[in-house]
Formats: C-alpha cells, sequence, structure tokens
C-alpha cells in the first residue's frame, strides 16, 4: 500500500524572492533545479532531486519577458511530467497575455487562450493565479483554477491609511468598473469612472470624469498597470475637477516603458501594488508601496494539498 | 476530381421564422428535416435528404427552453457528422447559458464553456453568433467562432430617431460600460452609467446614476433583457434624477418571467430588440419594436461559404 | 503526506427518494447542493460543502425530461471538476437515450453515443448503470463502466410467487429473445417470443407467438417500458393463445403517454418494475409493484469506494 | 486554385481477389504498394506512389489471422497520414474482433472498441464494413461509418432458388432473432429460433426448436460462422423436427478450425456465402455458394467518391 | 478514507520465464490471468482477479511475432482499465518496431511512433522498457518512459572476462558508434567502426573498418541482433584486419532467420546477451551467453511503486 | 459549389530576407502583416488581409532567440485558425530545441517533442523543415511533415570545388557518422570520425582520430554549428594528424557566442553553410560561404500545394 503524494515547491526565474517567501512561511525548502540558458539562449533545466509521484507546485509570473517566463514553464512542467511527479500545480501569480482574451479586431489571436492551451498540453494538473485580466479566462482551462483576489489586500491598504468617507474610488477606463465596485464596496465609498471621448469630429479625444470626485481623495484602481500612460493622464484629469489627493493601486505591476519616470513626475501622492510581478531595485520608487501576497498563496497550497477549502480565502 | 462542398440551410425548432428569412435572402431551400419528439420527450431527429459532402449551417439560438434547444442542436450535430458533411457550421444568434462564463462564487460550473465544449465534441466546425454576453467566450472555442454585432443594427435605429445631441447612452450596471461607450460612439453622445450601492450599513441599495441625464433622451443598452426588474428600477431612477424620456435595447429579447408585464407598466417609452431569440404573439406588445438580423446572417453564410472576409461586416 | 479521498455523495433532481435510500444504506449523508432555475429555465447549480479531493458519487437517473436531466448531469460534473473532486462517479441508474443505440436508417443520429461523448466530456471518470438497453453502450466510454443487473432482482420477485413449472417468458420482440433467455434461465422455464409480421401483402401486421404457451403462466420481460402499446397488444396475443396469466416486469419504468392506462384496461395481471426512474403517485397503480435497486446500487458504492471487485454482485 | 482530391485504390494482404474486383469494376488501377515481412516478422509497407492530397480507399478484412491483418491495416494507414493523403477510407468489409463488443463477464477487454480507437488513432477518416456483429459497434467510432447489408444479397439468391411458401428462416440463438427476422420480410416468410436450454439440473443442455419448421425448407441465417459446431447441431435438431432440407447462410464465412468438415459431413444442403472474408481453395467445397459483395463496394466507394447518398443502396 | 493501491504483476505470453523470475524477485505473484486464441485465432483475455484500484505491471516483450505480442497487450490495457486499475504500468523490455522510427524513405510508416500511440491509446499509463532502437522514441510517449540501459549488464561481463588493456569496442555501422562509445568508456577502451563503402561505381561494397583493431580483442556491440548477416560479415573483416578474437553483445537477441546458424559458423567466439526476449531451446548455442535483466526490472518496479528515483540505477 | 483553397505566404520575424526570396521565386508576394511587441515585450499580431478558406504558409526558423520567435509563430498559428485558413502549413528550415530530444540524464525534458505538441495544438496542420538534428522528430508528430535535406547542396558545392579523390568526410563526433557517411556517399569518398576519448583516469580528454585522414582535403560535417568549440578543436587535431586543408559545413549556422571569433582564428579554410537561419552582417566573414535554401523551400511549397510527390527533391 502506497502513501500519498509529498509536497515539493519549485521555482523558475521570474520571481525568487516570491518564492523564497511562501517556501519560508511553509517551512518547504524550494526544490533543487535550475532554469539556464545555452549559448544560444534556449532554455536548459536541471531538476536536481526525485519528483517521482510528488505533488509538485512550480511559482512562475509569465511577466516581462513572458516569451521567456512562459517557455522556462512548459519546458518545466514537461520535465515534471516526464519524471513522473503525480500532479503538476502551477502557481502563475501574474499571468501574461491575459489582455489579449478576445478578438478584439478581425484577425487577431486569443493568445490568454493560447497561454491556456500551452500549459495544458504541456502536462499541467492545476493553475492558481490572482486576479485575471477577465475572469472568463478561468474558463480557458479544463484543470481546475483557484483565482485569488488581490482587491481585498490593497483595499485593506487603504482602510488604514485614508478616512473612508472622504475616498472616490475611481475606475481608469470602461472595463474597470466593476474592480472599481468591488474595491468601493469593502471600503463603502462612491466610484467614479473615466470615460475617453472626442467631443467633435477631428477634435483631440478628452478624458471625462463621470461622477463626482470634487473635494475627494481618489483611489484609482486597475488590474495591472502597464506604461502608466492613461493612469497619469487620468490622474490628472481629476484634479482638474477638484479631486483633492490622487492615489493609485493595482494588483499586478507591469510598469514597462516610461511607466516609472510617469509616475514619479505625476500628481499621483502613491502607487500600491503588490508583488505578483518582481519589482527590480531601479523601479522602487519612493511613491510605491508594495504588499506582499506569499502569505495568499502559501495558505492556498496549503490548502489545496490538504483538500481543505480555497473558498474560505475569498471572505 | 471532385468538387467543392454544396451549402445546405437547415433549422431546428429554436427559431423557424428567423431561419425562414434567411433562407429567402439567400434563396436557398431550408433543408427537408423534423426535429420531434418520442412520447417520453426524447428528441428524434430525422434528416429527409443527403448531407453527404456538404458545408452545412444549422440555425438554433439556444434561448428558453435553453436544455432542450441545446440537446436539440447536438443531436442533429451528431447526425450530420455521421452522415458525412463536410463542414458543419452552427448559426446561434443567441447564446444561451453565456451569462454563467465564470465561477463568481466558489464550485460554481462554467456553464458556458461547458456548452462550447459539447458543442464541439459533438463535431460543429465553426460558430456564428451576435454580441456574446462576454467576448472572450470566443475563446472558449478551438474552431473558428464569427461573433457579429447587433449594436450598429441598433444605434442606426436611434441615429434615425432621436436627435443625437439630446442623448445620453446608460449602462444598467458595471459590466456594460464598454457596450454603452459603443454605442455612444456611433451616435457621439455621452454616457452614464447606474451604480447599485448600499449608502449605510443595514440600509436598503440604492440605484445612483453616475454621470449627466438630466433633461436628455436617455437610452439604457445591455446585450440581453430577462427579467427586466433591474431594466425598469433603472429606468425610473434615470426619471428621477431628471431624464426627460427613456428609450431601452438590446440584442437578445430573453424576456422571461414578469419581464413584459414591467416593461408595459415602467416609464420606458420603447424597446428597441433584434429577433435573435423568437419573440412569441404574446410578448409582442406595443411598446417593443423588434430589427431583423436576418440579413446580416444571410450575409455572413454567403461570406463564410465564399471565404469572402467577414470583417468588412463590422465597419 | 496526504490520506486517500473521502466518499461524498451528491444528488440531483431526477429522483431524490432513490438518492436518500441510497444515503440512508451507506449512512453517507447526501451532500449539500442544489440544482434550480432561473427565471429563463436556465440551470442554476449551488455546491455548498467543499468537494475538494473527495470521491464524488452524482445520482441521476436520465428519465423524462431527458434533455433537463442531462444537462444538469452535465453541468454539476463541470462544476465538480472546477471544484477540485478527486474522481466524479456517475450512478445513472436508467440511461436514457440508451434507445438510440444505432443508426438505423440514414442520417440518423447515434445519440446513446453522444450522451456518452457529453458526459466523458464534461469530466466523469466512472459510469455506474443498470441494464442498459444494449450492452454495448459500455464501448461507447473509455472510462471504466459499472453495468449492474435488473434482472436477478426481478427473477427473484417471481420465483417466490409462481410455481415456476408452469411459467414460461416471452420476448415482446425480435431483440428481446436474450434478456428472456437470461430470466428463464435463473427461473429453469422455457421461452417464447412476439414474432411481428405480415402474413401477405397489404394485409394487417398480426403478432405471431413463436414457442408455447398454452395454459402457461406467461411473463413478458423487456428492459424498459414506455407507452405499452406493444406490451399489452402483447399480452392479449398471448391469452388469444391460450396463455393463462399475463405477468409483464422491467427494469425502467418509462411509462410514458398512455402507457399507465393502457396497462390498467389491460389483461395483465401485474406488472413488477424496479425503482430506477421515479415513478410520481399518479403512475402508482394497484397492477404495479415496484422492486428497489438502493441496496444494489448502495452495495456497489462501497465497493468501488473500498476497490472491492463487482462482479460478485453478478452472482 | 486547387482541385478536389483524386481517388485511389489500395489493397492489403487480406483478400486480393476482392480488391482486384473492386478495381475493375470502377475501372480504377489499383495503387502500387506491397506489404511484406521483415526477417522478424516485423510488418514492412512500401508505397511506390504519391498520395499527397489523394482521396485513399484501404481495402482490408480483420479476417484470419486478425492480428497481422489490423496491424497490416493501422501501419497502411500511419503510412498513407505521414504520405499527406486527403483522406483515408477504410473498406473493411469483415470486422474482426466484432464480437467482442460488451462487457459479458467481469474484466473482459471490449475489443471491438479497442479496434475503433486503433483504426481512429492512426488517422482513418472513414469506415465501410458489412452487417457488423452488433448495429452498436457505428457508434464506436466518431468518424462516419457506412455500413452496407449482406442480407439482401443472401435474401436474393434463396428468392431464386426456393418457393418462399415451403421457407422458414431460423436464427441459430438468441442474439439473432432480429436478422432472421429481416431476411424473413424480404422472403415473406415465418422464423422459428434455437433456444439452447437445459430440461432439468445436471442434464446435458439441449437445442429446443421454438416455432414450426416441420415439413419446411429451412434457412439458418447468422452474420457469420466460426467453427460451425453449433450450426450443425441446429440442422440435425431442426431434421430431427421435421424440416425438409436445411440451408445455412451467413455473411461473413470465418469458417475456422474443424468448420468444413462439419459442414461437409452435416445436414445441411447448401452453404451460401459472401467474400467478405478470402476463402482459400481448399476450404471450397461443392456445399458453399459463394456470393461476390464487390458490385455493392464499389458502387459504394464511387457514391462516397462523388458526395452521392449511399442509403439508397440500402432500398 | 481509501488507501493507496496495491502492486499487482501480469504476464502475457511473450516472456513468461523473465515475469516469473520479476515475481519471484519482488516476492509478488503473477496475478491469475490467461492470454488463449479463440479457433479463429483472435485472442481472448481472462483477468481472474480482481484490479480495482490497483497498481498494475504488465510485462510483454514485442518480440516475435511482433503483432501477436503487441495486440495481447493493447488488448490487455483495454481490460484493465475497464476493469478499474489504478494506473497501467507497462513493461516492456524489447520494443518491437523501434527500429521503423523515422521516415527513411518517401511514404513510409513511422511504425515506433504508432506503437506509441496504440499504448497510450489503448490506456496505459507509464512504459518501462530497455535500450531502445533510439532514445528519441521516449520522446514518442506522452505518459512517463523509464529506460533502462543493458550496456551496463554487458559490459560488467566483459569487464570481469578480458583483459580491458587488449579491446577495442566496434560499432558495426554508422548509428551504433554512440553505443560504442559508451560501453568503451565504461572498459576504457578505444573504439573502431565498420563503415560499408563501394569503393568504384558497379563495384561490390566492401566493409571497412576505420580505426585500429590489430591484435585485439574485438567486442562488437549493437542494440539488437536480428538476422546476424551484418554482424558475421563484419567479424570476418575485422579478422581480416587483424583482430585477435571477436566477441559480439547486444541487449535484444531478435535473432531471426539464419542468425543462429551463421554465428554459429562464424569467427565470433561469443555472443553475450540478455534475456529481454525469449531464447527458445533451439536458438541457445554454446556460443551464446545469457545474462539476466530481471533484477534491474524487479528493482524498477520496487522503486517506481515506492515513488522512489529510478535515475540512480544508471549510475 | 465551391473552389479549393488559395495559397497564401506569410513571413515572421525570424528571417524576412529567406522569406522575400522564395516569395520571389514562387511569384507569390508575402502576405500583409505584422509582428511587433508591447511595450512590455508581449507580442502583438496584426493580420491585415483575409486568409479564410487560404491555404497559408508561415516562414519561421526558431532561431536565436529561440523562445522569442517560436512564440511568434504559435501565437500567428491561433490567429490563423480562429481567422478560418484553410490550412496551416509551417515553413521552419531551423527546428529550434532540436538538440534537446531525448532524455539523457534523469529528469530532462524533451524540449524538441514539448515544440512538437505546441505546433500542433496551436492548429498547424503540416511542417515542413529541413535537416532535423534527429529523423526521429518527425515521428513526435501527427501531422505530416516534410522534412528536406540539406546534405546534397553542400556535397554539390564541394564537390565542384576539390577534387573528390582528395577527399575525407569526417564526422565531428559519434552521433553525426551517418550524416558523414551520406556526403561521402554523395562524393564517393571514405570517411573518419572524431572520437572524444581519456586515455588513462585523471587525464584529460583528448580528441582520437578514427579513420585515415593524412595528406587529404578534410570536409568536417555536422547538421548544425553551434559555439564552434568543438568544431575548431577537432580542426587542428585533424592537422595534427596530418590533414592537408580543413574545410566544415552545416545546414544551420547556429553561430552563437565566440563561434565567428574561433572560426576566424582557426585552421579551417573555409565554412559553408546554408540560409535556413538568418545570418547578421557581423557574421559575414570571408571564410563563410553561404548557399540558398529558397529555391528548394519555393518548390517543396509549390509541390505541396499542386499534391505533387515532394520525394523527387531527394534524389
Amino acid at each position: 500500500m502506497k502513501c500519498g503524494p509529498k509536497l515539493k515547491l519549485f521555482t523558475l526565474n521570474s520571481h525568487y524572492s516570491l518564492a523564497k517567501e511562501i517556501s519560508d512561511i511553509l517551512n518547504v525548502p524550494l526544490g533543487a533545479s535550475s532554469v539556464k540558458r545555452f549559448s544560444d539562449g534556449e532554455i536548459q533545466i536541471n531538476i536536481e532531486e526525485s519528483v517521482r509521484g510528488c505533488e509538485v507546485y512550480l511559482i512562475q509570473s509569465t511577466s516581462e519577458p513572458a516569451n521567456e517566463h512562459l517557455m522556462e514553464l512548459l519546458i518545466m512542467i514537461d520535465a515534471m511530467k516526464r519524471a513522473s511527479a503525480e500532479t503538476i500545480n502551477v502557481i502563475m501569480p501574474y499571468y501574461g497575455y491575459a489582455r489579449q482574451d478576445r478578438k478584439a479586431r478581425a484577425r487577431e489571436p486569443i493568445t490568454a487562450k493560447l497561454v491556456a492551451d500551452l500549459i495544458e498540453r504541456a502536462g499541467a494538473t492545476r493553475l492558481i493565479t490572482l486576479d485575471l485580466h477577465a475572469r472568463q479566462i478561468q474558463g480557458f482551462f479544463d484543470i481546475p483554477v483557484d483565482q485569488l483576489m488581490g482587491v481585498p489586500v490593497l483595499a485593506e491598504y487603504f482602510k488604514k491609511k485614508l478616512p473612508t468617507e472622504e475616498i472616490v474610488v475611481v475606475a481608469p477606463d470602461n472595463g474597470g468598473v466593476g474592480r472599481a465596485r468591488k474595491m468601493a464596496t469593502i471600503l463603502d465609498t462612491p466610484i467614479a469612472l473615466i470615460d475617453k471621448r472626442r467631443p467633435e469630429p477631428n477634435v483631440a479625444q478628452v478624458m471625462n470624469i463621470i461622477g463626482d470626485v470634487s473635494g475627494k481623495k481618489v483611489i484609482i484602481i486597475d488590474d495591472l498597470i502597464d506604461t502608466a500612460g492613461t493612469l497619469t493622464s487620468a490622474a490628472e484629469a481629476l484634479i482638474d475637477r477638484g479631486a483633492e489627493e490622487i492615489y493609485a493601486c493595482c494588483t499586478h505591476p507591469v510598469l514597462s516603458g516610461k511607466a516609472i519616470e510617469r509616475i514619479e513626475s505625476s500628481v499621483i501622492k502613491e502607487l500600491v501594488i503588490t508583488n505578483s510581478i518582481y519589482l527590480p531595485e531601479e523601479k522602487k520608487i519612493n511613491k510605491i508601496t508594495s504588499l506582499t501576497i506569499a502569505p495568499l498563496l502559501a495558505d492556498t497550497v496549503l490548502r489545496v494539498h490538504n483538500n481543505a477549502s480555497v473558498s474560505v480565502l475569498f471572505d
């Protein structure tokens, strides 16, 4: 008679410090493995301990460089499958390509679905992730997906920091109103919305603020902040409409291109993020506050491993 | 040497009149077939002409009763596959279960994905559909999906009817702001949004209007209207906030339960719908204007059959 | 190290009393869940307890309304899969659409195979069922199928009731001779057969009795009785040929249309059925005797759960 | 712009003469290929002409030696798939392992389903076959199956030979009554049935004749005759019950073991078969009459290739 | 709560004595089963004990007759799957058809891949094998493959037998140089190579020895020896080039056709093989020394069952 | 009635000049599309012309950066599939990750198989490639693979340049002897082999030349040259053993790391390559001669499109 599978935790290259933090909380060492490059850039994986019959958890955010990080993950899954791992649980705090989740124009790929297909084809048996750009991405998978929420973590921070009666939560675009409402409900505040519109033909697009922000402390919330162009313009528009202070927050700090520069020089007072994506030293500016999701992920791993309900994490 | 496949058009039971309209436009007769019930309610399908090597188009909205209509479709696809149809193109103007497109709470099914899986498993080779509740549902499929748009049809109607400078387009909830913006862009108008919020703990939820509607002709837009409860409350709230006239529109007139009754007795002046779902006589009240999508679907069939671009239909 | 999976028992809507009976025998409570309808008839499933890592048994006969019951089952399987159930064992005492198990005419579907495909695609990992219309349906599945037998239960009843030397077991049509032989072997009796034939062209079809029934107590056996039209005509033909008493039995009491009325007014003395399908109060007439299969199903669940042989149940 | 695919006909080793006959009727030469054995018995396939983009028909009965013939077929399908054939249509007049179509006892394989799985996995796109042991085997496939009928061919022969008013068609066992009824309907005759039964415990099994055969010309019909043990015993029992002359017929002349010897020395006057299986010279005894199914198969190939209805072949 | 699966060991017909040896080492009895033939040669499998929930190991070399042995294996896997085995681990010491692992010429099958596909499709969950003709065959599988090595076993034998400083290891053809190098590294010796070349057009092919063998004890190594034609010619060429003594070895003694005769009459002094393939009595000539791999396979089964690392077996 | 599909040619980013050359030869313009990067490095694909019903050929070598180029390809395939391309034919002159084609050590991935799985999963219907590192990689695919040969192109060059009687073709390692033999056969020359061996324990590995090279013009052949470390050492060893002149050639000029530097300063007189991989200006040194494979690929596209045999290209 055989015993049930043993839990093993492995990290790839995208975010060692998060993996280490989870490992420390769980008191489960990171598995011995390395992900290197051959001279021509091809990925070379070495797994230096047996995973036969184990319940393996692989930690990898498919953040920039997304293609490299995704391929690392896929190759590691293949190696784990062929090495007879019992289950292969992918912990992907940030799901790269999540924004390409539908055909917005003719002949576009649905890369977020392709990524799901590739992960399943390689042999993953579960996905644990955080704040998908669209929740429908869960349905791109046949394997179970445990989607965790970053909004409560962010909301908790602001609850302690600001008087909630002075807050308005603002969605920076049409698609984000649901997310803004979710945070606003936790904080018990109203919401507003940025609507981009061209007032007359051949005239530049303007940012309309729909809803009342005058004299308020505004929190702009998004699932991710990429180049921060829209965000910083929105912040300015909000100030123009009488907002008192501008805060911003997001789960996934993509922060590519001129993002840091823009935020630094913007009217935004503070940007609150989580560590779903590794933030290199040069991006750690004073305005940015980073909250850790390692306890949330560690708790999830434990619950999955022990077949305990994960849903309680959402309450 | 063989010729290319012949186009054949078949309808199932959900919407004969739409199928007939498409057939008339295309000048392609509806294929000889029947979908009946055995004494115990099991579905009995007869296809009375050969479909061997043909390019078959099956027309079926999975509207109420959704389960019956879906099973009719799946069984017909199975029969077509076994009868050696070359391609099986499903035209599903209304995609039932589209609202169950993500796990909103623990242990929920993602029925919209299940439906996609069942349709593919049965053997369909293409889906043609209209205004999916979430565009991400396209990604639930591996087969090509051609998603058509009802919003331009609806917008065109209002453009002719109302002075656009007096219009505000209103989204009835958080998730619909994108759709409202799309219509507003065609009409070149501003948007507003209904935000449901509980002002204080233990106090009834109220509908906040975010954005300015006073003195305006309001068009509430949604992808579908089901029981019309939220819609009619929203209409009242808009009147309370000074809106002059309330119009409503949607692509899919689900209109279940007390919907007709509520609309009849509401402040809504006119509800504009498409015929993506069959509207029985008893629901055809004066307030409802139905626009036909048959020309759009017929044009799509022709373009798909002739390998012409479908994307031009979106411009 | 993890423990093995826990057994959980859930019922859907087709047959609560059978599920309850199994639950009582096993002393395993029915899992907390509900299967309701939205206003437009779409199915709404709530699973109110964790099933993560559990061995789940779902009880559902896809009896009338077959399409509704099948969709309930498929959606529940999807929900269980996404909720991380370890195994999903479907207990389907009655397999709806089993009669559509081959192409009898051109362009017919093989709906019994489609149903198998849908159940597997949704994510079931085992099927437990009873007296399939054709045993070949087992081969429609890739997952293990445990097919139980109702004939011994029925035979046991008659063994106690009638002197076996006076019995003839009669198959009501060509396809059922094997089943009649199986019961006859348990009872150690001869068999006979109803053969429908048109004696001359343009003359009405008559029922020939092949085999000797004169002065005998006849038991007509079938896997299911649907409208009871053939059955009651056969009973009369048997009386005409000198049969003394007519009994009928079947595993699956479909009993649709005028079945009850016909049986009530027929020469059949008693109809013995099992409770594989829920029999509503209005169908519980005096002539009908219902035998329970709950102990057989409960025993099977236990054996499957404990990896004990199920085959002993057939001896 | 490309043309449609060209028809190519290939044979494997089980039945060259049938393939040649089909080729002659169609006036399509047999494709240049060979199926040989390496020194250790492994199969070596050479396809000596291009099949790129062609509609390929492969002729192979999986008759004795079934495993060799099946593997030849699977390897040929693999080669055709990799050689870019457009479609791979398997013509399998005799489907070996068809009798293992269900689990009759615990832990039995369903080899007929396995064979279907292997053929599909290798890459076949269609199956054309004849008189499957159970029609449900069609449902073992996802690809289209065209099942042809040998019974009309056999019936036609007897119609010309014998006065139909003197005929009784007899099923040699429980499972074959449907087939007997089908032939009896064409000939407009009654049927009878052989029922094997043990009259008292510990007494040898006897063959009961159910139905009247006295003074009649009996035709025993089966889908296949294997060792002919049951058949020849049945013939004797029928003579004992007063039958005047015994004829036998089947679609598939498996005729293994002592079959020929038994038939030769039996009371059977004539055995009528089709050439679905190659009959070696030593089995061609005077009592056996072989009817060709080549015209039926050739017609089917032509209809499939031209997308004409195959169902008319059944009328 | 359930226990983990029990280990059960089954053999098919290709190599009973090896299976028995493994069974004895493991002290696990061979499961009660039989693999027989019906009269027409179809395979009949009986599994006479429950395997429900068990971890099953099936031992079968697909040696001559390869097609029969492969079909036995596939049918057994199907039976095990339908009998609810938890895992089905195929131990295939010799992988038949491994030489057909690529398209060497146009329109060739890749039968080694087909075999992999069939094994997976039937339901195997793991393959344990030995010295694949090409290691890339591991990649033909999605399921885990544990490939063991016979070269160390063979090398160990020669290390004890011959003074290593007098040895040259020779590859009999281009493709085998890697294998020769592997053995040479264990023995710490040089290698040489047989290169077949036509010195001038229209002149017979000659065997060139590349590398120095003069005065040496030569060990020719191959993964398998089939007809031994090339081997015995090579041996002669080596003697002609001054080799002192010729030894040969291989993992898989296919030894078909005239192999035994050729080896007997050749200059080869000793042929060392393993028992990966059953060697019938008539092939057991004095020149042949057979080494057993049963301990290696038994150890592997134990490690797989206990989730211990198998890689240590390679050191 | 529909026409057959139209040929369309698209390139991705790895090798525009090769694609252009093929396009020019075929006189088929490159399809309008672009493959760009979003600010965070995610791939953005635009296909600017309809591909509905077309036979699409995508040209992409998965050369350095392999992960970027592979992801570009996968996303493009996804887009083409969803845009209703009839067939998606991938032309991959260089197959990245081909060297990871087997588990050489425990727990290694088989990345070459993973790549095959990903390409098929994304939706490709054919692969056209050149000189796979191992020919078995063809068997990693279920879709047809047309593998072209670079060796004849390289051999032809040397035939014209050097007197063949003075040539020896040398394989740089154990695995490449077959390739060396192939070229040697075209040139009608002998071969030799580099064997790396440690002469005594704890002594540095030396390169043995097996075979005679003294006074010869040596051509070292490999499928690819990566860092050129082994190659340049081998060249020196060959000079040491008396070789007169050293030439090198390969199909795939990976040339990463210090490759160019090493070749420049080596004893190699000339390195002949093909343009299967894009060679940037800084790598175009005088010693390197590049031969184009565009005519071979263009011819293949034409033959595939016209269903003409591709095998003639190998003669």
